[in-house]
């Protein structure tokens, strides 16, 4: 196993060669791809790809064109979020956003982009592999960030907005729009590992309720959060009527459920032999950011 | 071998169908989706794919999911470019647009949804199929939809729209924007059927003049087409300052232009062995909505 650091290294060295690797894209199209796909951050979802297949002894390599892909999916609904028909943001992680340097439409065109190459680097690196990893792999990829998965939360965020915040509400959000797209990468991974069903669904309970617990200490640092740390403004939730953990079961509840999610999560591996040490810790760090 | 208008009756039969089949969708995102895949038309990209698998031998029912996707691809382009950031249409077919019924944000994630469906839907065919097939299809229809194909010649037509027309931008766009979408059912629907490598080619380039041919009939209808015939205000492009065949070319030397690439499309399929009369004469009809 390696280090965070050394997988998230692993990640930035490739995102963009990977990018390039599917051809001669016109420039304008690429630089806007670019631009949002190397803004940095803690490339979380990739890194869990690289470290779940490593987890269980499979190939890095293999690995990482998936990675790549699922941060390029990650970072296609961060550019269509930001539009102004959706969330309207001017600003992610501290630069403006890619509306906000190349135009609605370029910005629409580059989220297609990244999704459409995302799809396309799996398939290539599927049909290299030969046998059904890839196709499976890529699949549970394209399910999770699907119309059943993070689109279908999106939706629901998006048309919930304002509307009376309930426990089952909020928990079909935070499924879809957050825990599918951390679930991915373990499902992934683990696939493209060789993993049998029952260790495949392990992962997959791990990832769920990372994911829960990590929408929980989100919702937690709008309220409590100030803007240096959180590098956006905090108590924006609350103000756009978005519909959070907090809302509905208020700050010490969800303090005690986003810790829970974690230990479900942690416990979620006990049975899965391979080096789980790397996904245990990456799951209770997810805590300190409030506690 | 079928009829067109049976290869298109088992599309219309199946369009809604396959995508209800890929689970719990919010019924709002479903209803935005089907609104513009139920929309009719000629269903032109998904009849190609079961002709061509057809004419080659290959079963009808492992390329539906296929043919089914690629429409989904083409209605998502759609309902994307329709956006008021892009060409701001308001009517698509005799019907309002998508963002006109649902609003943009939701326009926007009906066509993200619709992308993510299709992969979604060619990665399932993919491992029933269990061999390789599957996934090569659908890896030549990410590529041609994606960015070297369809979302790089819808960039350079957004980008192009007022700059001075040459016929090689006006050639970039055509095989990209609209030639990459009429080849991709060839190559798809040849590699399902088993195909080996010098016989996809042929198909390949029959899709590619197919589709030069069908967008420079395009270009003249917009010139000379009454709007009762095209469903939509014919002298748009050259008010728009798009780039087209006719701008470059003149109406005369297009007529010529299209023949001579439905001429070498007929061509192209004289080596390979099967039912080709079918897509032959798909090709020569091209001409008959201009001659």
């Amino acid at each position: 196993m390696k280090t965070y650091a050394e997988y998230l290294t692993m990640v930035e060295g490739a995102l963009s060669a990977q990018l390039a690797s599917l051809g001669e894209i016109p420039q304008q199209l690429f630089e806007a791809m670019d631009y949002s796909l190397s803004a940095g951050g803690k490339r979380l979802r990739p890194v869990l790809l690289l470290a779940a297949c490593d987890t269980l002894g499979g190939s890095l390599e293999e690995a990482l064109p998936f990675a790549c892909a699922l941060e390029m999916i990650h970072t296609y609904s961060l550019i269509h979020d930001d539009l102004p028909a959706m969330d309207n943001d001017d600003l992610r992680r501290g630069r403006p956003t890619n509306h906000k340097v190349y135009g609605e439409g370029m910005a629409i065109l580059a989220g297609d982009g990244l999704l459409s190459a995302a799809m396309e680097l799996m398939l290539r690196a599927a049909v290299r592999l030969g046998d059904l990893r890839g196709v499976r792999a890529a699949e549970a990829i394209a399910r999770r960030a699907g119309v059943c998965g993070m689109v279908a939360g999106q939706v629901m965020d998006v048309t919930g907005e304002g509307s009376e915040p309930t426990a089952e509400k909020v928990d079909y959000i935070h499924r879809h729009k957050t825990a599918d797209l951390l679930t991915a990468p373990i499902e992934a991974g683990f696939i493209l590992a060789g993993a049998d069903t029952v260790t495949v669904a392990a992962g997959c309970e791990f990832g769920l309720q990372l994911g829960l617990a990590f929408q929980m200490v989100d919702d937690l640092l709008d309220v409590e959060g100030d803007a240096a740390t959180l590098g956006k403004t905090p108590g924006k939730d609350a103000a756009e009527g978005k519909l959070t953990w907090v809302a509905v079961k208020g700050i010490a509840q969800t303090r005690l459920d986003a810790a829970a999610a974690v230990e479900q999560a942690v416990r979620a591996l006990d049975d899965v032999s391979g080096e789980t040490n790397f996904l245990k810790t990456l799951a209770q760090t997810t805590l300190n950011r409030v506690q």
